[in-house]
């Protein structure tokens, strides 16, 4: 059969990485991986969950184990506006939500519902592996704008949409993480998600904010999502449960105005139907119940540790030249090397030494990012954040002696 | 902020449709309905999914909760593999099986996997309408084939597939349910399934077999998948929980060759990441536990009863120049008005009366079966089955006595 023929263009785009192969290895059980992106198993609430299923199942399972509507179970996108507005400041009409098999659908969706081939697409310089492979099965365009330590570099940003309007192409759509953003594990400042607001208005953008971690803090005050400051409905907001209660029950939700969740919902009757009701009651019992509220400061507490321990070892393993972020929370940290090395080579070398990470190059659309790779610091016990880190100490000064 | 430039071309085409607003009345508490395509909820084993899932979490809930690989739960996808192998005699390797959310992800995934806009996609008429959702998010041209009561007109397919070979675009799959078909509850024959892979194997084309229903069976004789008969590895194979477990769960496979299966967890990986782990281990758990196959013939019993029921009302009701089909499982029939009567514009009169049904030209992409309309008989509750099949008698035949 001749198959290669029949595969559509998108289809013959996607390939598997040579390093996605690699990071088959991490899964030996001697390898120490900071490579996933993991919540740590710990922080999943179990008796709650089992607490809450039988609850379900003896009150309505008829329900929960049926067909739900495309836009998700009212009861939860009701307890859901509540909690953006109780954490966030947020007003959003629950018929302005629509749930998701998880965020990666929401980032699928959104992608489809505004881009073509060709289109632009605006992202963070890093941004996250899981939206470069989602945005690139419209095949859009990327532009790239650099995330300093306080957010992305809003002049870079103005002049690159400046040139892009003057090819006639307004940009689809801005995506970014704005707080414990993966991989960076930067946050922006407020000044520039006011100003990023500023800039979308003057050149009528769409902002496509996706907050995974912004109740996963540790440190550091909090800062109200760029949807708080969204007076002209030109933010999506994008939210999971998978950080909070569990990713395997695959669980997100997307926040905008009407016409774009419309869209979306059209859509979603054709790509999945409707997300899973079973999970959706879950999040409804785990919201409705405040028993998120007590698993929250655990989650917390766990990856505080996590985090102080693995800045500990960085600061006591890595040679001169070897700098990281230090994230306020979220799960991920960013290392850079100072020096001209590749660690997608470098890869190779740190797996027999038994110790992964993601390479610095699978967060950026165009190949840059060969000095830096991205570190997990939620999922590993304590004694391997040890050892891991003082491995992958010992991999880079031996790369860097060269 | 002007939306409307914003959205892809894609979505400027997704529209909701004036039926499924009228179908929005269905909903209200008065009017039966046998528009929806829902299992009975009667159906659903509770007992057992209480069972089974407190023994996840006992024993491996963080497994469970936590997220999986795109392809699936390994062990999940050996059950699978073996269920089959045990009811139909089906060869699949564990590895050429991938999970889904849902069989519509599996309609979804499949399009865009080989289809490219104005690619022509075969389908019986009428086919399913959440297939004509998930292929026309690619924009394919169709090819629309007479479904006949022993399956597919394959001289008509034939003849429709050369001239598309002449115009050099050979169709890119052959998407059937062939055993009863939603919505027309027909069953292909042994013959016609072997004779449309001598056609495939002829023009060297693929096949996708949507499968639902088959293990759903009240009368006749047993017939073999089609995938079965495939000995060219032509055949995508698509099964789904939703109508022996649950809907609410959303878990589907696809069993295609390692290529194809390739491309699908590569696009997965970018549309929803990984399939609900959660669903996963209940299935597993119901499979390996043999629960399924007490469940079953239950489910079985339940529907027999109910299609004898709508058949019999049918007789009882409806008017000369009307006819139905008799299927031998599955959970829908086929009305066909022979007079020149519009069921959309019935649809108004059949609510006002407090009866609906999904008008059938919901299930052809090119607008015909405006003389038809697809019944679900699965749903309803015995004695709502015969007052709305009475309702419906009656809005028809005043229909047609004008």
């Amino acid at each position: 059969m001749d198959l290669d023929s029949k595969f559509s263009d998108i289809s013959k785009t996607l390939k598997g990485s040579a390093v996605r192969e690699l990071l088959k290895y991490a899964e030996q059980p001697d390898v120490i991986s900071f490579g996933g992106g993991m919540p740590n198993p710990l922080s999943f609430p179990i008796d709650n969950i089992k607490e809450i299923i039988n609850n379900i199942l003896d009150n309505y399972g008829t329900k929960a184990l049926q067909y739900g509507t495309t836009e998700g179970v009212s009861e939860l996108r009701e307890q859901i506006a509540k909690r953006m507005k109780d954490k966030f400041s947020i007003n959003v009409n629950p018929t302005n939500i629509i749930t998701l098999n998880g965020s990666q659908s929401g980032l699928y969706m959104v992608s489809k519902v505004f881009l073509n081939k060709g289109d632009y697409v605006v992202s963070e310089a890093p941004t996250y592996v899981g939206a470069i492979s989602a945005f690139n099965a419209q095949a859009p365009s990327w532009i790239t704008v650099e995330l300093k330590d306080d957010g992305m570099d809003l002049n870079e940003l103005e002049t690159k949409v400046k040139k892009a309007i003057e090819e006639k192409k307004v940009p689809k759509f801005v995506y970014v993480i704005p707080t414990f953003q993966n991989p960076a594990g930067l946050t922006w400042s407020e000044e520039k998600r006011k100003h990023l607001l500023e800039i979308a208005s003057k050149y009528d953008l769409i902002i496509f904010e996706d907050d995974p971690y912004s109740e996963i803090r540790f440190s550091g005050n909090h800062v109200k999502p760029i949807k708080y400051y969204d007076s002209e409905e030109r933010v999506i907001y994008m939210g999971t449960f998978s950080k909070v209660l569990s990713p395997g029950i695959r669980l997100g939700w997307v926040a905008a105005n009407d016409a774009i969740i419309r869209k979306i919902a059209l859509l979603k009757q054709g790509v999945d139907l409707c997300t899973n009701v079973f999970s959706q009651y879950i999040a409804l019992e785990y919201l409705k119940n405040g028993m998120i509220d007590k698993q929250i400061p655990k989650i917390v507490e766990l990856y505080r540790k996590k985090r102080d321990l693995m800045l500990k070892s960085l600061e006591e393993n890595m040679p001169e030249g070897v700098t990281w972020t230090k994230p306020n929370g979220g799960m991920f940290l960013w290392v850079t090397v100072d020096y001209d090395i590749d660690t997608e080579k470098l890869l190779k070398k740190a797996l027999e030494n038994k110790v992964a990470y993601v390479v610095g190059t699978a967060f950026y659309p165009d190949g840059r990012g060969r000095n830096s790779m991205r570190l997990n610091f939620t999922y590993s016990k304590d004694e391997d954040i040890i050892t891991g880190i003082s491995r992958l100490g010992k991999v880079i000064k031996e790369e860097i002696k060269k």
